[in-house]
């Protein structure tokens, strides 16, 4: 380290701010340092080749959809030095910090051994993926995908060796993201889930949206099964062999099996690991010890809805950590980190999915007295063209009305249904909250009720008991089950057992029912149901229920056809 | 009215609902009424042809982007009686309530006299368009666009007199989709605006953005000019003289001069207006006699940054205050209307342009200590495909830290950024909670950094003076200014007077700059002048600041070439 750039000039030493890690939050660490402190020498270590990639970009270039890999390379070492004088340190990797010498030590990948000193350091270390037991095998056609040089292994194995049969394993983000990239190569891609279900963060029902998207581009889901071996010939896979017993032949795998957050050298050195495995820091990432911070994937954030800490392996969240720590450690203050929401978006092929806050799975494991509702409509007004139906999904808690989470998917428009609950959830806002939210509207933007106003009114009406709402996949056994469709709507979709009286004969025909029964009414997407239902409560049936989302999302049931 | 429908079982006589107005929120109280009572007898008597109709779409439909007419015409009396046994009347023009007798009077189209007696009555008759002087005189070619029958009108004679030349007169909403629409048949449009600017809920250098889009649209664009006369000869207007005594040659002109409530029938019953115009109502759309409501363009309604009742003519309001005056009509209890933002939203060719909460000129009339910043970033990832620059304004309130309003224009994800900011401004949140938002993030929507993150560490770096923000259009005589981009951006866009050290040499080169000097550091957007600034007051410059927006905005200055 020759560069020397600040004397102070009251011949007071520099304040000394190293970053392990230049990916998840180091890099905006690093910067917001600079920002605060003219003076401070900042120096990011980083184990591997490069200081700053955008990590969420590698699917899109493995695919082509990102032209150029020079585009992923956000920052350079040399863009540091001569912008902010950061000082980048690449394939430095470190293996001890001593924070009562304050100092880190390491080796470079020449295998020079280095030594550091610090005022304040900053842990950027970010999380690695797990590599289960079936994938810890010499073969040249198994990958992951986290880094740049994961990416670059895919492509040229990809050029050397054109399959035209892929397996990806593991249904979450990345996975989903390679299946659509790999698919659009004319690759035969089969998507391996050991949960019964695509994209955990989503309800099942929400899910088997998505899972049907992915059968309309021809990719194959298996789910519910767990992968037994990989079966290898001369060094390469040729079948991932499920514990179904099924073997499904592969000519590449990607293993997407999760992540776990990178907290050795954290540990080592004696900073705390919360019960969920992330480095425990405060509201302005500092770990007990004062001067080493710690941001990104290998930490624990708050989440709003489930009011404890939890790790959140996502970009955004990790930016916003590296910001304030950088900031914090200059000056000793910043604004609060605040919570997380854990809202997360991913697209797969035509469609955008995505969730906020807790899901029902969530909900009925923390005990929350919640209710659901699930509504359709078109992502702007109808009548406009090019609208595109929007599903939408609401959790919200009995008694105090608040919002819990919410999860939508859609070809437009998911994106900004879910950062408006988002920002509603950041305030701990209720469905009443949401009903009068005073929204963007103009024909190709909106409606004059937005789904999100739809989805609210739905709720209060629930919560109201005006009706109430029948969950999707309730059993109807024991109900008087009114079917309001057209014929030809029944004829395509039927519902057996029920009575048929279409919502515009009701006005006339609802006396052909029993009031002293239980009764459910049901349409398409619960809007003419709706209605149904209000005229039998107004004609004094006791127990009517409208059945969320009608048969558009019951016909998603794990079980029907 | 011959249909008889409820008997109700006490023989209790069931209440009687009428509601004057269809279009501008009535439709919405007659069907949430109806949800709430299913024995009610509603009435709708709409003095118009049609009950509910798109109104938002009339532009779109002019301009052949909305093929067919019927996809105008929402919902149809015969959809209200079979449905929800709602009796429309249409061409039921009511010219009197009385409210002792608790009845309506008036004539239909055909001269017949009628009187309808109500226990609940809402009023929802809208506004209707202002009609200047100048454009009160017999020409076949002059129009407004407010109702379908306006539309009809304008097809009809482009139909029978194709034209080349057309004026429109205002820069408001629905003047601006006129003119999109209009060009888009290769019409050359010329707009005049009284204004010193198009679209009055921005501020001007936002606005200067969309009379850009215009100009390259081959739009015409004559702002602070007020029309004289409109010149006409043979029943038809050949001209539009204006005050700088140009004349505009036109075949066909469209007025878009704002519109006013129509409060006749109200005030005439002695229901009270406000100072604003429009009649005064309470949370849930009651007037001072509580069985009568008012809903929609008509009324005032509470707007949450100005602490006060003005009116805000848009449909999502109109639309909202429909559905609680209905079910407090037949309930006397609904949630409250909560307050709006004056969120809007307009489509300009390319761009969408569009504000929530108040301007940076309604906070200069309100007296609030508030400061501005404007930012530009990519609307999702800059290296995925498609990245779209987005402007985004962000107003703030010195002390509270409360964010007072926005504005945005882009090509894509305007929407999006005001619906959040609107939802935060319905929680009154800081530009602290703005910078702390849980966004959804994946490449192909948006970036870990959001356009709305980054707006507000602009905003909590000018509240900290780390550095403050100079308004993009300030007087720079007097300060040290330094201009911090490349050679060949300067090239292109000179700031004459500036001292140049490019960013990536600043770390070197600021000892050329004279730190007794009040300073001012520019670049394109800002961004990079935020970096060399940070580096100049670390250095102990006392009086240094940013450009906010930089050379890109101001450049967007009304005196600039």
């Amino acid at each position: 380290m020759k560069e020397s750039m600040n004397v102070d000039p009251q011949d007071k030493l520099p304040l000394r701010i190293v970053i392990i890690g230049g990916v998840a939050g180091g890099a905006s660490a690093a910067t917001r340092a600079r920002r605060c402190n003219a003076d401070a020498e900042i120096t990011i270590l980083e184990k591997g080749p490069v200081v700053s990639f955008a990590n969420c970009g590698l699917p899109y270039h493995l695919g082509g959809e990102i032209k150029e890999r020079a585009q992923l390379l956000v920052a350079t070492p040399e863009l540091f030095w001569n912008r902010f004088k950061i000082r980048v340190r690449t394939g430095h990797k470190v293996t001890k910090i001593d924070r009562n010498a304050k100092t880190v030590t390491g080796r470079t990948e020449a295998g020079q051994e280095f030594k550091v000193p610090y005022d304040k350091l900053i842990l950027a270390t970010g999380s690695q993926p797990v590599t289960p037991e079936f994938a810890r095998l010499q073969a040249e056609n198994v990958f992951q995908l986290w880094t740049l040089d994961d990416m670059d292994r895919i492509i040229e194995y990809l050029k050397k060796r054109p399959c035209k049969k892929a397996t990806v394993i593991g249904a979450g983000f990345v996975g989903l993201e390679v299946v659509e990239q790999l698919a659009q190569q004319d690759i035969a891609v089969t998507l391996v889930e050991k949960l019964p279900q695509v994209l955990n963060p989503l309800d099942p029902e929400m899910a088997k949206l998505i899972e049907l998207e992915l059968k309309k581009h021809q990719v194959r889901v298996i789910k519910n099964v767990s992968v037994e071996a990989l079966l290898s010939s001369n060094g390469r896979v040729t079948a991932v062999k499920l514990d179904s017993k099924e073997s499904i032949a592969s000519e590449l795998v990607v293993v997407g099996a999760g992540v776990r957050p990178r907290t050795e050298l954290a540990t080592d050195a004696g900073i705390e690991v919360g019960s969920t495995g992330g480095v425990i820091v405060n509201e302005y990432g500092q770990t007990a010890d004062p001067d080493v911070y710690a941001v990104g994937d290998m930490t624990e954030v708050m989440h709003g809805q489930l009011g404890r800490r939890i790790r959140v392996p996502l970009a955004g969240p990790a930016n916003r950590a590296g910001r304030l720590a950088g900031q914090h450690a200059v000056h000793g203050a910043s604004i609060e980190m605040g919570a997380v929401q854990g809202t997360s978006i991913v697209r797969v092929f035509g469609l955008a999915a995505g969730a906020t806050g807790i899901n029902e799975k969530q909900c009925r494991l923390e005990n929350r007295d919640h209710r659901a509702a699930i509504i359709q409509a078109p992502h702007h007004a109808s009548y406009f063209p090019g609208a595109k139906n929007l599903t939408l999904k609401l959790i919200y808690e009995v008694g105090t009305r608040r919002v819990l989470g919410a999860q939508a998917i859609g070809a437009e428009g998911v994106d900004k249904r879910l950062d408006v609950i988002a920002t509603l959830l950041h305030f701990g806002g209720t469905v009443d909250d949401l009903a009068t939210l005073d929204l963007a509207y103009a024909p190709p933007f909106g409606s004059a009720k937005d789904p999100i106003h739809m989805a609210a009114f739905v709720a209060q009406n629930d919560l109201a008991f005006a009706p109430e709402l029948l969950a999707y996949d309730a059993e109807l056994e024991g109900y008087q089950v009114v079917d309001v469709r057209t014929a030809a709507e029944i004829e395509k979709l039927p519902l057996p057992g029920a009575i048929h009286i279409p919502v515009d004969d009701f006005p006339e025909r609802w006396t052909e029912l029993d009031a002293g029964k239980p009764t459910v009414v049901v349409c398409h997407s619960a809007k003419r149901a709706h209605i149904a239902a209000c005229l039998l409560q107004g004609k004094g049936f006791a127990n009517v229920k409208n059945l969320t989302g009608g048969m558009s999302i019951r016909e998603l049931k794990e079980d029907s056809p």
